[in-house]
C-alpha cells in the first residue's frame, strides 16, 4: 500500500473478468439423442457459456435453440461443425475436455479462472482417443460413469458462478423470481 | 478435502455432516426419454445422492442404473413410484423443487446445508401445480430455460461438493485418474 500502485493488487483481483467459456460437442448423433443435446445447449447458455460447437451439425438443434435465444436475449450461438480438430486447433485459450478418467477439476480451477478464453469439450458415448492428446487438460468432475450434461454445468458454475435473475440482452420474456407458482413478464412487442 | 467444495464460498466448519440428498423425478415419459432420466439418475448418482425416486416407475431406467452400481459400487437405489405426493409428504426434511421461476438458490444454501435429509425434486416439461405448493422451496439454478440435469448437478456439487477419486463400495471397477487415456482397475472377480 505504502509502495503505492493505487491499490492496483486489490483491484486486479477483484476485477478479474469471468473467463469467456465456449463448448464443443463432438459425436452428436442427430436423430438420435436431439433431447440431450439440446438439454447440453441449454445448460451451456443457462451457465453463461458463449456458444456451442455442434460436431456434426444438426438443424433441428440448431433451430431449437436459436428459438430460446429470441425469445430469451442474450447472443448464445450453436456454430455447427464436421471438423472438431480445426476448433480445438483455433481455439485461443485452454482446452478442457471433461471425461470422467480426467485428473480433478478442483486443484485447476485457480489456474483456467485465470484465462480469457476456454473451450470446454463433452463427447458422446464413444470419444475418439485423439481427443485426449489434443486437449490441454482432461478432467473429471468425479470419476463415475455420469452425465455430460452434469459435468458441464458444475463445471460452468465452478468457472463462473451462478447468473443472476436479469433478463438477458433482447430478451422478450423474463422470469420474475417468486416463491411459489411462476411468474413471466413478457416485452409490449411480444404477442404480434 | 473429501468434503470441500473450494470456490462455492463454504468453509469447512468442523466436522457437519454433508446432508443426505434423494432426488424425485416427477412426470417421466417411459420410452419418450430414456437417455434424460437415465442422465439425471447418473448424475444424482455421481454426485452423492442417496436415491432416485422415479415417477412413474421405469423397470428398463432402474436395471440400467442398477448395473452402474453393480459394476462402480455404492448404494444409489432408484426406487419407482406412482405417488409422488406421498413421496413428499413422507420426506422428512426440506423439499426443495428446482424451476427456472424459482427464487435463488444461493441465499437458502447455508440453511440447506444444516439440513440432515434433503428431497429435491425435478419436473419433466409439464410439472403439476400442486408441486409448487407442496415444496418448502422453489429454487431456480439461474432463471433461464434450462435442462433439469444440470440444475440438479449444480445444486448436489453445491450442498455436498465433488466426489473424491476413491472407489465406492463394493465396486468391481474404479477410475485411476490420469493426465491423458483412461486407466480402469478391475477387481479380480470381475472376469469370472
Amino acid at each position: 500500500m505504502a509502495t503505492g500502485s493505487s491499490g492496483s493488487g486489490r483491484k486486479s483481483k477483484a476485477r478479474r473478468p469471468l473467463p469467456e467459456v465456449s463448448v464443443l460437442r463432438i459425436g452428436h448423433r442427430p436423430g438420435r439423442d436431439p433431447r440431450l443435446t439440446t438439454h447440453l445447449g441449454l445448460a451451456a447458455r443457462a451457465l453463461g457459456a458463449e456458444r456451442l460447437y455442434l460436431h456434426p451439425p444438426d438443424e433441428a438443434i440448431r433451430d431449437r435453440l436459436g428459438k430460446v435465444v429470441r425469445d430469451w436475449g442474450g447472443a448464445f450461438e450453436v456454430v455447427p461443425t464436421y471438423d472438431w480438430k480445426a476448433v480445438i486447433r483455433a481455439h485461443p485459450g485452454p482446452v478442457v475436455h471433461l471425461t470422467m478418467y480426467g485428473l480433478a477439476l478442483e486443484p485447476l480451477l485457480p489456474k483456467l479462472r485465470r484465462a480469457r478464453h476456454i473451450l470446454l469439450v463433452v463427447g458422446g458415448a464413444k470419444v475418439p482417443p485423439d481427443l485426449y492428446t489434443l486437449a490441454t487438460y482432461n478432467v473429471a468432475i468425479g470419476h463415475q460413469p455420469h452425465s455430460e450434461v452434469a459435468a458441464l454445468a458444475v463445471t460452468l458454475d465452478r468457472l463462473r458462478g451462478l447468473p443472476g435473475p436479469s433478463p438477458l440482452r433482447g430478451a422478450r420474456r423474463r422470469v420474475v423470481p417468486t416463491a411459489r407458482g411462476k411468474r413471466v413478464r413478457q416485452s409490449p412487442e411480444e404477442p404480434k
